[in-house]
């Protein structure tokens, strides 16, 4: 097993544990936790594999299915330890949209498209899983309204593509992407940055 | 008409019907209430083929378009009844998800996944259209926090395999597991059998 | 450019404001409001190539990322005036379903597909951008609910092949398709006409 297969199933179990976590709290059962936990991590990199027309990811190998069952069972029974391991989680969360989004990026590379529908597609395989769960859960989208999340992601794929430009090759333009994101992601929730909201906008009409 | 088609075609019936009455309930005009019945009915499937990346079925024969806008007649003229005919209807809705659990089965190993790929789409096959019903109606999905729904079609995907297993052939393979999934969702409901929920974790922080 | 191309973009542009007026009221911050700009946008059309097992069309050109960039801008811009533009953004909302639905049943067409399929296709390409929208911000889908929207849609499509089997050409026939949903939209919201609810139907109970 290759270090860069850790560094994705650590992230699918930290993403697994944010739906699991998030649908106990709305009273889900625990086959509902377990189906949200597991969108959460499979959902983004499932929309992007649809959308470039290839087999979704997670159906290539049982791995996925498999680790958001531990993370099913690691809930059960750390309950009490998971809510106060809320850092250690975010920090295994964002070595998790980070290495999902140079994987996005890399695989609509190799899908033929051109470089601005491969940061999208890096962007969506990182930040859509945590939407696909709050619309399972009812909320409306937190990646909509809190923090740096997706724009993490997105800014990853922009910076891959400068490493690029600037003669780098493709593996350190990964390196450095995913550590871009890690740290757009981490150094944004630490200093509070926030994206500004379009409130003052009367926006009651439906058009 | 074989035989499988007519109970097919019972199953998209009473699936239509519960999506009509839900949105009937939320103040769904009866276009927005056939199309809730429609996705009800189709939506697993639907799920099911783009992952599999075959046409979804219902653009290959009229038939589901056809028998959602029988529903919505039925809820039109019987509106009275229909509440009274629940047992019926969950009867139906048994047989329906028994059945489309095994087609979904059949089709994903037609398509050349593995095993437990298969369990899975006959799982998205019976149970994704519920939840689409109820993303579409602005609920929570009831299938992630009520009774046993999605499991039966799940436990019946791994009867098909232990049938298999067993040394039977595919047809009583499907025979056998379409009723465990009709008796486990009929003896749950019968006996108020549901899975446990999660609820005791603090879940409130986002990751 | 072609004239064709100036509608598209028009259609889009107002989508996407439409979609970024209602983040806005929701408290998004920027990106999600652009988020939810782009996929009232392009929802529709997205889930019509899925279907039809194409490329999804804004993966092909840039074009319309670069119009909901510029709608987002414009929203930023010009706050004050949005609200008041609320008729300009109606008749260009409108004119984006005409040539949306037009669009949806010739890609449909070309794919391959029968008569009924093709209407369908066209119905989701100018309606379910507003459905996807309304499900991301949390709230039952408006075109459900209020007013003629994707009947208007519905009817464009089937006024298509009423004019195929009159012996117009199909040039002709999708210049009067696309004019009826217009005039469909336009008048159903002129003399407040909408379809019926079935709210009578007590349908608490899930099926």
């Amino acid at each position: 097993m290759e270090f860069i297969n850790i560094i994705d199933y650590i992230g699918t179990f930290a993403f697994a544990i944010s739906g699991i976590r998030l649908a106990a709290a709305k009273n889900f059962d625990w086959f509902g936790a377990y189906v949200v936990g597991f969108v959460t991590a499979v959902g983004g990199g499932t929309l992007r594999d649809v959308m470039l027309d290839v087999t979704p990811f997670w159906m290539e190998h049982a791995s996925y299915i498999i680790i958001t069952g531990l993370a099913l069972l690691f809930v059960l029974v750390f309950r009490k330890y998971v809510v106060r391991l809320d850092n250690t989680f975010f920090i295994f969360d964002a070595v998790g949209i980070a290495l999902f989004t140079v994987v996005g990026v890399e695989k609509s590379i190799a899908a033929g498209f051109p470089m601005w529908v491969n940061v999208i597609m890096g962007t969506i395989t990182g930040a859509a899983g945590g939407m696909f769960r709050d619309i399972f859960i009812n909320e409306v989208p937190l990646i909509f309204r809190k923090e740096i999340y997706a724009m993490a992601c997105l800014a990853g794929g922009i910076v891959y593509y400068v490493c690029i430009w600037s003669g780098l090759g493709p593996v350190a333009a990964q390196i450095i992407a995913a550590i871009s994101v890690f740290l757009v992601r981490v150094l944004s929730v630490h200093f509070r940055i926030s994206l500004p909201s379009l409130k003052s906008i009367d926006a009651s009409s439906d058009s």
